[in-house]
């Protein structure tokens, strides 16, 4: 089974990315998407003028605050317009693709997280009553229904809590408790770059390999959401089962074939 | 198996109407349900300062133009907040319920119908590129699957074209159309009245119950929205199985099982 994680960046390529699937899924591959929507979801927030209010944990990772308003902007990009753009994309290539959020049949229950510290100009301050929460439990049994019958499930936040409200969630954490829950060995990740960069403003400085020994070193050359990833790959490390990570760029033809033969990262053991 | 029809007011009552599912699951009834937005999408398209433009047809059938942009709050507002907040308080209930557009696994085809005349001060027009349609397929596996496996299926609109457009579709001939290909015998709708009127500005005007026979006669009573929903019932009986339709209020405590006992309109053969 292939994990295949899609960004929210808005030059990602879904036409392209639906291509690959599409043989992908006549080679016999099961296949399962989780996707993102942050650009439409930043675009949807500022024309609603709502806003997107980022805090930063004093470990140095930033995510966004969510009040009620946050979470039904969430449930519009998300879960309304991204999820089904994609689904009828993929349907428009053959593939039978269902659109699920993590709230669907309890797909993802998260533990909710309401408050905590975080950084503000330099400040540690508190806050509460914030709808989010980390992925803790996969509904294993509703996905192999589906991917048994021949479905592509297309999975995107928010999640349920485990006390029933929907909450945002981080989808690099949701992917490794994933990969852990269905016994994943191979993931691909496709975001707006090459592959993981060596130095941000070098499109050319792509690095080609990391073993999963050398995760915590590469993530000083990590920068914002990069970081957030490489913690993912940790986490979805966590699992005996998983193999190789292969992150590159889903803005370009062949997005999922390029990676799988290695353009990009490839993090893996390294034997 | 029934089929619950929801509509989209603001005021209908969610919770209301979980309770009550949650009480016909334990009686081990199969329950399908299908939600309106139009209140939502209608607030979403305002604050996006999208018009939303009503076009009536010849026949006095009146149905929104949509083009993307309209598509888009569509997809807002039915798949993503309504859709997911309907899920997350059947969940709340122990109801164990999966939200589906039309889009998701092809389980609304319809047959689009991009261009045609209306009514517009008096005048007859012709409008094109109109991304609408009816539904005139399906998935009906898909719903067995998820419903004997205990899943309740929260459905909402758009639906796929037979050529993988995202459509706009009337939900009330989408219902008749699902009362048809799953053989369902009885269906409940609930919206924001007490039932069918005599008199639009009577609440105390409830007609108890309508037979089959007299559809037609009733549409005289009948403005707006009703209109459609009668035309919706018509077409529903179409099916040789479809046997009664229960129609009342979703504001009220108890509304599936009010409707249920006789409180609302029915309509049926009169027997």
């Amino acid at each position: 089974m292939l994990l295949i994680k899609i960004g929210g960046g808005e030059k990602i390529n879904i036409d392209y990315i639906s291509q690959d699937i599409r043989t992908l899924i006549k080679e016999g591959r099961k296949v399962i998407i989780v996707h993102g929507a942050s650009a439409t979801r930043d675009k949807i927030a500022k024309r609603l003028n709502i806003q997107t209010r980022t805090i930063t944990s004093p470990s140095g990772i930033s995510s966004v605050y969510t009040d009620g308003d946050a979470i039904d902007v969430f449930l519009m990009a998300y879960a309304g317009l991204i999820n089904k753009k994609i689904v009828a994309n993929l349907q428009k290539h053959n593939v039978n693709a269902i659109g699920l959020s993590g709230v669907d049949g309890r797909l993802w229950e998260a533990k909710r997280k309401n408050s905590g510290y975080f950084i503000e100009n330099e400040k540690t301050m508190f806050y509460k009553d914030n709808l989010t929460g980390r992925v803790d439990k996969i509904n294993v049994s509703l996905l192999n229904l589906l991917l048994d019958n021949k479905y592509v499930p297309v999975i995107c936040p928010p999640a349920i809590s485990f006390e029933n409200d929907i909450v945002n969630t981080d989808n690099d954490f949701a992917t490794a408790t994933m990969v852990r829950e269905l016994k994943i060995n191979e993931m691909v990740v496709l975001f707006e770059a090459p592959g993981i960069l060596r130095d941000l403003n070098d499109k050319s400085s792509v690095i080609k390999k990391i073993k999963k020994s050398e995760i915590d070193e590469y993530m000083v050359y990590a920068q914002g959401r990069m970081k957030k990833k490489l913690l993912g790959t940790k986490k979805a490390f966590e699992s005996d089962l998983f193999e190789k990570m292969y992150c590159g760029d889903g803005r370009v033809k062949h997005p999922i074939i390029n990676v799988l033969n290695g353009k990009g990262t490839t993090i893996d053991y390294g034997y």
